[in-house]
């Protein structure tokens, strides 16, 4: 069978699937910093050259730049060419999506190996972009290097690949892309690998993801800065007033505050609160060697999973204005501002949840005090159907790889191109990822377990196999 | 009578000093920035030369750095030849205090005029520093010129002039040349020029400041930056935590909510209410003019005198920590703090103030952080007395200069050298000020009414001529 040999291919030229990643990771695409704009490209440049000498076709950069905004490029390839099935059916069409840009590196002084400069240590890839995504990703281009080898050309499905330079950075570049050419993404299932396994050898697909409307609330007091010497007893303080809202948004158990903002809010089944509380999880390993902090904070009654995947939160990134360095400046300044964020769950939308927070927010404005609240972005929330061939051809390939059950776990992050995928173009999403909670995502020593990296592809190649069966 | 003379002598040079303040206000003496270090040093030697061309004695400028701080030169002269009066009493020895570093510009584009070239216009001089402190400290300089003349050579009092380049970065130099060489400053009486009147021709003694502490409240929840997608519903949020904690430091009426705080204030007299009902102040010109907000804020039921002056309050200038740029970031900071100070009034003392305030905010921790609260700097509040020669002469002086009566005020910000003069060096001090409440202190446009130069200058002869005779 040509899954058989392309497996064996994978296991066989396994090392020099690293060191390709290796090339990869060794390209500082720092897709938020100005001055790597031409890493990003390098980058990109990269994986068409690569997806080119697979044999995929049409490969192309898809430019994102636009008069207002300066974007990284798409990559685009496919191969179209599997022909009718031996049912007689058409062949199965499989979008591969990934994003080859990264998080900046900061802080630099925590890395144990320069960032850019990938080492191999303890059975791990060390490297920004080692699990998200370029590892990833990688896996999904490897699999198809092996099966095109095994099958001498050929692919057991249609193959669609769009990678993108922006994930890190909002995706604004890709969203358009699926809203004004969606059709040129047209396949019967997506294939995402930018998740998380629950735990080691714990095979893990990813079923739902929460949503977010990511806010700002400016608050305007007084017309100039003042001196609070002078004014401090008269003049409103933007501060203070943002600070008596925020703790009107959000008892201290975890609990918003805006009246109907639960009123969508689906419980997770019983059968999914079963599975969750079977899942193999330590809370207090979680809290020590995850979040570490003293104790963890949320909703009493409900479990971790529970309260980071299944219910809306509400958190503060940052306040800018008035006077933020050393020492002490004694300003009451005339605004600042409140980043706010809030995860939603399935059936919340962002356009309802954000005009109830408006309404809230301008209700309880402190006196003397002029507000704004803005909405910078946001995405729906979404859970995937489980009950699909692609699915059940998902954890079959994992049990044979891993030698285990699949668990079903949500997000409690957002991916909007999934949610795209899945309203705009009606693709089944399967989002099978292979990295592990203390990968450091995002953090200094970034890691790729290569056991999973290995298997990951192995598990694409069975995946790919049997849904072109 | 020499007194008469000089008074001529100024309104027949009234133009020169004028002309003469402006090559002074040409020169950016901005203290906070490293980039005009050496600017503020010129202004430094300009005044310097100008002293030492009166016939003021040993001029000089007194470093202020240290190993670990770039200081600003402070200015010192002193002519101590007035001999016994005519009583056979030792002649009054005045100490004269100003200062000539200014605050930045910024922001620039709101000037009529650049701000380091002196304008005139519609009868005030319009330049960075106008009023404070040059041109008020310029009126002292000019009335010893003018005096010194009329004398021929000779003053009706001794003086010291002490002059720093720090007062609008915390006055480091200054604290520490008092504490370590008081002796050099010693004076029956100080003269300030840094404070204001209450309005046009209402000629005005400011009699108390407030004090303050300033602190800053560090917030630490998880051990490093988080993601709000995955951890959002479990990970302590530092901001959050600070609103919380802010929202109960006060209430909605602007009473601060520590326990204990109140206990030492000292409500102003019945005279000392009485007469503040009586100033001339229009409540809604000075909401609409100065305050430029929608309300004025703070304690019901009494007076913005009150409020401003004899009654603690607490302000937020600044939260800095987690993501302060354009657009989205979805960090849950692992730390993030608030600038929080409070204004002090007698008898409040900054050290119990700050034990009881600490005390409070780390009982209203909220789970899951911990705090650090920390002292950054602080001012003893205090309250001049006005029963003595010094303020008589002043309040006859003015009533020559400007035919009206002199309205004692206090002032809600603090000068903390008058409370080391008043403390330290037991000096009484004057604080006679001749600024306006619109002259833009610190703001675009500042500026100096010339006609209160001028009253300004007459005024100081006038009440030097009458303590020495």
């Amino acid at each position: 069978m040509a899954g058989e040999a392309a497996v064996a291919f994978a296991k066989d030229n396994g090392e020099r699937f690293v060191e390709e990643l290796k090339e990869l990771l060794r390209i500082p695409s720092i897709s938020t910093a100005p001055e790597h704009v031409g890493d990003v490209r390098r980058a990109a440049e990269f994986c068409a050259a690569e997806l080119g000498q697979i044999g995929l076709e049409h490969v192309r950069l898809v430019e994102t730049s636009t008069p207002e905004r300066q974007g990284h490029p798409l990559v685009y390839a496919d191969w179209l060419h599997a022909g009718l099935g031996p049912d007689g059916k058409a062949a199965t069409t499989v979008l591969c999506y990934g994003h080859y840009d990264v998080q900046p590196a900061e802080p630099l002084d925590e890395w144990k190996s320069p960032p850019f400069e990938p080492e191999i240590r303890d059975g791990n890839i060390i490297a920004r972009g080692a699990v998200v995504d370029n590892g990833q990703m990688w896996m999904h281009v490897t699999a198809l290097v092996a099966l095109m080898v095994a099958g001498g050309g050929s692919l057991p499905v249609n193959v669609r690949v769009i990678l993108e330079g922006e994930e890190e950075v909002g995706g604004e570049g890709i969203a358009a892309f699926v809203r004004e050419h969606g059709e040129e993404l047209k396949a019967d299932v997506a294939l995402v690998s930018d998740t998380e396994m629950l735990g080691p050898g714990i095979p893990t697909l990813c079923v739902g993801l929460r949503g977010m409307i990511y806010t700002e609330i400016e608050a305007r007091g007084a017309r100039t800065d003042l001196h609070s010497g002078m004014y401090g007893g008269v003049a409103p303080n933007p501060f203070v007033a943002l600070a008596q809202i925020i703790a009107k948004l959000k008892d201290e158990d975890g609990k918003i505050l805006i009246p109907g903002f639960y009123d969508r809010v689906q419980a997770p089944t019983s059968d999914e609160l079963n599975a969750w509380d079977a899942l193999p999880f330590d809370e207090e390993h979680y809290r020590e060697t995850e979040v570490g902090s003293t104790v963890l904070t949320g909703e009493p009654g409900m479990s971790v999973m529970e309260r980071t995947w299944a219910r809306p939160t509400m958190d503060v990134h940052g306040m800018p204005g008035g006077f933020t360095g050393a020492g002490a400046k004694t300003v009451i300044p005339a605004r600042a501002t409140a980043k706010v964020s809030m995860r939603l769950v399935p059936d919340m939308t962002p356009a309802e949840s954000f005009a109830l927070y408006k309404t809230y927010v301008d209700s309880i404005c402190p006196r003397g005090i002029q507000l704004e609240v803005r909405l910078i972005h946001s995405g729906d929330p979404i859970v995937v159907s489980t009950d699909n061939e692609y699915v059940r051809a998902a954890t079959a390939a994992m049990r044979t790889v891993f030698g285990a059950e699949t668990v079903f776990v949500r997000g409690g992050g957002s991916i909007p191109i999934v949610g795209d995928f899945v309203r705009h173009l009606k693709t089944p999403t399967l989002m099978m990822g292979f990295g592990l909670p203390d990968d450091n995502l995002h953090a200094p020593n970034e890691k790729f377990h290569l056991d999973n990296f290995h298997k990951g592809i192995e598990t694409i190649i069975r995946w790919m196999t049997a849904v072109g069966a």
